[in-house]
């Protein structure tokens, strides 16, 4: 274990002043920069403790408690594992047959879950124009009831996913190119594409390109994001994109094609989403119950994608980048062509490439989330981090 | 940490010689005095630690487990809860599709699941004469296990509700009482309406009502049960009840009218429950499998319940209780007027003004399922807790 | 406790050069007989520990995941507990909906649900022909993964029964039969009959028998396989059975009938599976969505079933073993006659007699099991196991 590495790490998160203990972690451009780099310290500590064999459980007891209402495969497993990683008990909250409720039920809910509860992590993706609403009455919810007394601790709320971000997604995604391009300060002017491709699967959120545009202007970077007509992202996101380049130095672009925003880019993130008009219609169809209008509209959205199965990341497009040599990134499962689909939004070997990449840039999740979970739930963080490198049990054996 | 309060309650726990050790929790009504004495002062230590920031993990290592035949949040959370605090690992047992098989069957898989197994939580109200049969029929079975060596401990099973009494929700709302007015001697005397109301829902277990008219006679008050005809409860509790209050120097009636029995109450308790002789036949119809029967069962149901509608705790019969300022409990959820429906258990005012102490009476709940476990593994429960509250491990950070 | 025991137990491990580090466990013929003795005694150390009360939590931390492609109760709850035990914490990881896809997708998911993960446990003996290699190709990821330093530890892929070996079944059935006859060398020259028996139920597996039969010859037993025409056990076991036989000193025969193999028995283990044709039929019907031939090809196979309905363990049967006194055993749930079937694989007499033999048979599996995380996570177990014993803390209490 590279001891001195890790107490520099925690000297650096000692010194910065966040304001998220006792709050939520909801949508990145509602946090400050403190925040953000508190958090990806505090990841990166966690990472090392971990690789260095570090027992870090910082609870002894309590609940670490997932709600998804949509389905997950990676993301559960990264918050079973930050909450194992910490000492949690992790509980999924399956609600598979409940509605968005109102006020007094989702208060009544996110209480009686929450009198041992740390965490309560949320994915909330399929209802556009709801799924950050929900999150933030259930942070309400728990807020007013620690407030009250009802609660013996006041449990974060962490975003999962909702329908306009995918915090825990954009900051493994930021830890990824942090480590790969040696700090965040070396990010100042590179470009990143980050663009729609094409998929023949379902209609997928839109809020890992929102959390890419909104995160990466915040560095500096030169955001271009490129898609074809009729799958804008939300407006409250272009505009923190916007805004947020503005105050680092960076750009923000809305490029008119792939091979744009690929042109002369240090980074690529090709990847499949749907088109908002029509997801607004079905998360109407959801609510009314109209299961027939629901596959309409899916059938609308296959048939609109594919007037541009152009839109695939190739050898091609990708000698488009900075000496044919991009980054490629993706939040993973990718549909590849020739491997899980006819037509995808990735070449076969264009992602051979950069599996190892990818993977690692998945690992960052789960240490980012316990970056949040500690962040949130104690007051003196560095402190804490201290005493567990001090004490360095092993995490396995003696 | 109030140290002094908690050290007194585990010197009170300490003189108290119960028959729980080794035993399992059904039925309040065939435990002592002082078995209910010691869960009581258990949980109240319990939920005094956790709020000292305690660590209380008395186990390292172990299951409980759990087995839902019904639906279940709530207890499901406070379940997993109270495993946590203890250090047990939690593992539900989803049975979904199994039956109430008989003797052999259940006798294997009691044994199958419990080789490492502390604590069997089992909830059962679907099935009216036949869910406390099938909570015995597993204790029955761990019990002959462990004296044949087969498993290296004896699990408890606690009753999570079962056909006729719900004894974690009964004991938290004890709780809730005790705490409310000062203390168990201080309940003596007191009126308690525990009263039938609307619900446009299902068919409710009638464990509630049972749970509580069988537990609080057992204290000196007035326990005066109302509910429209057709909707008794069944003889078993009705006896304990008189029983009790015999006992005490309580006094246990049937009013006539939910307005009877709020006249000059302390506290009112007014749930939906079901018919019995409907559930009676409904238990027949899904052991036979007949699930157009069922749905027929269940539409005369709420048929019969519809022309009770009036039977709703209002503002106007709150204010015949005791200077019109009962405390209002309930089991949540509630069917609140104009909140969840349109017509249901109690008016949306009403239930406002209760909110937060219906949300602390929940809260007992995962205590007293803690104490149960404690009290039925350990055969001196009030050393144990010495050394909890000697060591006083910070169940957060260090 | 008996220390001096457990230390002894210790001592021979610690003798014992194994190849499990960093390794999977996936076909008891793939590993060395060093292998096996290790694990037996890992597990009764575990047992031994257990009971005697010993916190043996070598983890603080980390995941064990399970993948049941089939249903299971017991194998769960024992892979549960065996996690428990540990310290590892439990999560199933469900996939009902995928399938067995192709290398890159189980490579890419068997890599993100690892990062934290030290043993995957995998159930897969519903696709004839393929089962095992599924396994082998997440081990294969894993092995990947972690040498590309993806994966901060590789984990251990755990068989929790394939299409062709069922290995914590037989290990626990080893365990049985050394501890019943008093040593793996007593079993030497002990006639094992593994017969099929009828059942009325849906084809079973066919690891159970291939397990026992390419195990048991490995301790010089006289191994007798009987079985109805068209029951054949897949060549790669029988020839593997033969083999083992012949190296041990043993014997292996397919007797024409029960009655045969059952004659002078030591122990019989008649037990129901079904046939290798049909179910090569069946997983092609599954892997095509032909829902309704795999109702067909169940519907033939239990048809043809039927003719063998004289196939069962009866009190004339057991009269044929050895003094009429053979060790039945079997890896639960068994069909009984008259128990939870019209007509079975056993008697209800014979199994009554031997119900208790049977449940201690089934908590062998879980020490099995966490001998096996133990040897393939730890490179000197034996000294992990020695602080353990010397650290002597309580599981319960203090």
């Amino acid at each position: 274990m590279d001891k001195a590495k890790i107490e520099k790490l925690v000297d650096q998160l000692g010194d910065i002043r966040t304001g998220l203990y006792q709050k939520d972690f909801l949508l990145t451009w509602r946090q400050s920069d403190a925040d953000l780099k508190a958090v990806l310290l505090a990841a990166e500590i966690f990472e090392e403790l971990w690789r260095a064999g570090v027992d870090a459980r910082i609870f002894k007891g309590g609940l670490a408690i997932s709600n998804f209402r949509d389905k997950s495969t990676r993301t559960r497993f990264s918050f079973a594992s930050a909450s194992s990683l910490l000492g949690l008990s992790y509980v999924d909250f399956d609600e598979s047959k409940s509605q968005v409720a109102h006020g007094e039920t989702v208060r009544e809910t996110a209480n009686m879950i929450s009198f041992l509860t740390e965490v309560v992590g949320i994915r909330d993706d399929m209802f556009v124009g709801e799924g950050h609403e929900y999150m933030a009455e259930v942070a309400e919810s728990v807020e007013i009831g620690y407030k009250d007394g009802l609660l013996p601790q006041r449990p974060a709320v962490v975003n999962l996913q909702c329908d306009r971000d995918h915090p825990t997604q954009s900051v493994a995604d930021l830890l990824h190119l942090q480590k790969t391009f040696g700090g965040l300060d070396k990010l100042k002017g590179k470009k990143i594409a980050m663009t729609w491709a094409y998929s023949p699967a379902y209609a997928k959120p839109l809020s890992v390109p929102a959390a890419i545009i909104t995160l990466m202007t915040r560095y500096g970077m030169h955001v271009s994001l490129a898609h074809p007509e009729g799958y804008d992202l939300q407006k409250e996101c272009l505009d923190a994109a916007a805004k947020h380049a503005k105050a680092s130095g960076g750009k923000f672009e809305v490029a008119a094609s792939m091979e744009d925003a690929f042109k002369d880019a240090d980074i690529v993130y090709p990847k499949s989403w749907g088109s908002m008009e029509l997801m607004v219609q079905r998360t109407a169809a959801l609510r009314a119950n109209q299961a027939d209008r629901v596959k309409d509209i899916d059938k609308q959205g296959i048939a609109k994608s594919e007037k541009f199965k152009s839109w695939e990341c190739t050898e091609k497009t990708m000698s488009l980048t900075k000496a044919g040599k991009a980054l490629y990134m993706h939040c993973l499962p990718a549909d590849i062509t020739d491997v899980n689909c006819k037509a995808g939004e990735v070449a076969k070997t264009v992602f051979e490439r950069y599996r190892n990449p990818t993977y690692a840039e998945a690992e960052h999740k789960l240490y980012g989330m316990a970056a949040m979970i500690l962040l949130t739930r104690f007051e003196k963080p560095a402190e804490v981090l201290r005493t567990v490198l001090r004490n360095a049990v092993p995490r396995r054996g003696f």
